[in-house]
């Protein structure tokens, strides 16, 4: 008799990714390749060591569940698996906590496994800060152990939450198009179950016996994805039937294959409209699909200054206006103190 | 004293879609334009007559708005107002109903108006059987009485909820695109409230003293809609903030841009990818981006006579493996009895 199905099911998931991270290992007839095991180029009689593959691993039951697939998988394929866990400091007792997981992860047969303590700033919100304190925590602890990639237990449920977050900012589909199954300096990062739902990897701890733990925050409706997760998608599932879920990671995978084509196009167009001396030639960018043309005015306003994160959609429009409805406006405003100003037929932007 | 805020905001989205309407309209020396006036253009010694723009009005506060709106600012622009009110039969009384619209568009000095009664089918759906029906018959109203164009009253909260429809199908940003301003043979409908909100249409209605219908249906849970603007959405708001419709709203405008300007693409990429014999031939498709080699064979599918409505994400995505991840698959079903297969590097997709 085989696993149970959930098990099963995120050992499969695990095993795919696993496949993925060798298939991306240099070879030895490929030592042209960029990236790698340097030591082991660099030394061709040496054995390459094996490589070692980390989870991120809060104790919830999607990374328990993704440790646990991790460490059934990894030694077949002839790969270390290690685990981390954070301690985002930001609850009495966190340091406990942690302590915790890394016993339960090396009761798992994970080595190295290690806490790492970060301290959460306040830029960005909450979530933000403590998003941002982990991935710096978990990029030092790969560079540290020399690991090929770091699994994140994010899974379908998390992604159609990060789709709807994007939805609510209104900016497009580059927004909408959530979180990437490889992310991070040279695809570090990988989500294993992405595809998969939260129940399954819940379902798969249950049936292993492996405790969990429920974060408080992920029940304080403080926390947006908080206030998402229990009211906002239930009611969206209750008037929209329970598909929802699929549909939103469904429409993450096509937006960013979208987006990811429109960011290629501008990018070619780009040099197209650019006269001899740099300049963006308004009648070649009218020319344009507006699409592409309001993506060569972000790229324009971003390279000269402008930071991404508070350059909004209005900000473009009132650019592209310089182009579709010149009637004679003066400089436009962006954020970092970068301007917009249209001159003899060129659109000039630039730091004030 | 101007009007009350609420009013001059419907009156002002009005005039600029009826500027737009007259932009549209050949000139006396733009006769070499297409479409417009005929008999005009077939007799230059007749003033042309005024042209003619519908509402369709249900009676609700949003198209009662609208009609106001038109009635108040069509003359002044010399453009004839006139209204529609389509009588559904799915509700006892519904003819009087109808009647009672007509008389209250005549109150507000409409000329023409009229109701119209349609069977509603059972095509879709009832809710996309009452579209069908509805919109044959304003098509037919506006051969009829040679009108111009048809105002539909359609707001921003219309907007937000035809995107989250979209988003539940999970086909893709073309789904999030919602409504037009414009559509329709030859640009007829145009939705001039459609960034404004639900709330100034009523209050217009309010400041102006019309009595306003409001539709049981919009309140019946059977309808997926209604279940959406009075659960779905609130409970959105409440999780992510007020803004939600306007970014939805906001949304449906980027995502219709951005689907244009790739369907473009691929429209023009398809030409270089198929060889003398007209096929479609692997190794060029492989080198497109999957959003672009995607939407051609999407194309491809329909134009061999797979029905659009049944072809989902999933039958592209097994067609393009015989792309991306060739190993020798068999024939593909489609719906609509068509067929795709792999055969010496080239992609065949017919009837079968």
């Amino acid at each position: 008799m085989g696993p149970h199905p959930a098990v099963a099911a995120i050992r499969l998931a695990v095993r795919r990714v696993l496949h993925d991270i060798l298939n991306d290992q240099p070879t030895p007839d490929s030592s042209d390749r960029p990236g790698g095991l340097g030591s082991w180029e660099q030394n061709p009689h040496e054995r390459p060591p094996s490589p070692l593959v980390l989870v991120a691993c809060s104790g919830g039951a999607d990374s328990m569940a993704l440790a646990s697939a991790l460490a059934f998988e990894a030694p077949k394929l002839g790969i270390r698996a290690g685990g981390i866990t954070v301690d985002h400091g930001l609850q009495p007792g966190s340091d406990l906590r942690a302590d915790e997981v890394v016993l339960r992860m090396r009761e798992l047969g994970l080595d190295p496994v290690e806490a790492t303590a970060v301290t959460v700033g306040r830029e960005g919100g909450p979530e933000a800060a403590a998003r941002d304190a982990r991935y710096a925590a978990l990029d030092a602890a790969a560079v540290r152990h020399g690991a090929e990639a770091v699994l994140l237990g994010h899974t379908r449920d998390d992604q159609a939450e990060t789709v709807l977050l994007g939805l609510a900012r209104g900016s497009g589909i580059r927004s909408l198009s959530g979180m990437a199954a490889v992310s991070g300096a040279a695809g570090r990062y990988r989500r294993p179950f992405l595809q998969l739902d939260r129940q399954t990897a819940r379902k798969a701890c249950m049936v292993q016996a492996l405790p969990v733990w429920d974060d408080p925050h992920n029940a304080d409706p403080a926390y947006t994805r908080s206030r998402l997760r229990h009211e906002g998608l239930p009611a969206l599932e209750k008037a929209l039937g329970k598909g929802v879920v699929e549909a939103l990671a469904r429409t993450a995978q096509l937006s960013r294959d979208d987006a990811d084509a429109l960011d290629t196009w501008a990018r070619q167009a780009e040099a197209a409209v650019r006269d001899s001396a740099g300049l963006l030639e308004c009648a070649k960018l009218y020319a344009l699909p507006p699409a592409v043309r309001r993506r060569i005015l972000r790229r324009a306003a971003i390279e000269a200054g402008a930071p991404a994160g508070s350059l909004f959609a209005r900000h473009i429009e009132e650019v592209d206006r310089l182009i579709t409805g010149w009637r004679g406006q003066g400089v436009i405003n962006l954020p970092g103190r970068v301007v917009a100003q249209r001159q003899g037929g060129r659109l000039v932007i630039r730091q004030g």
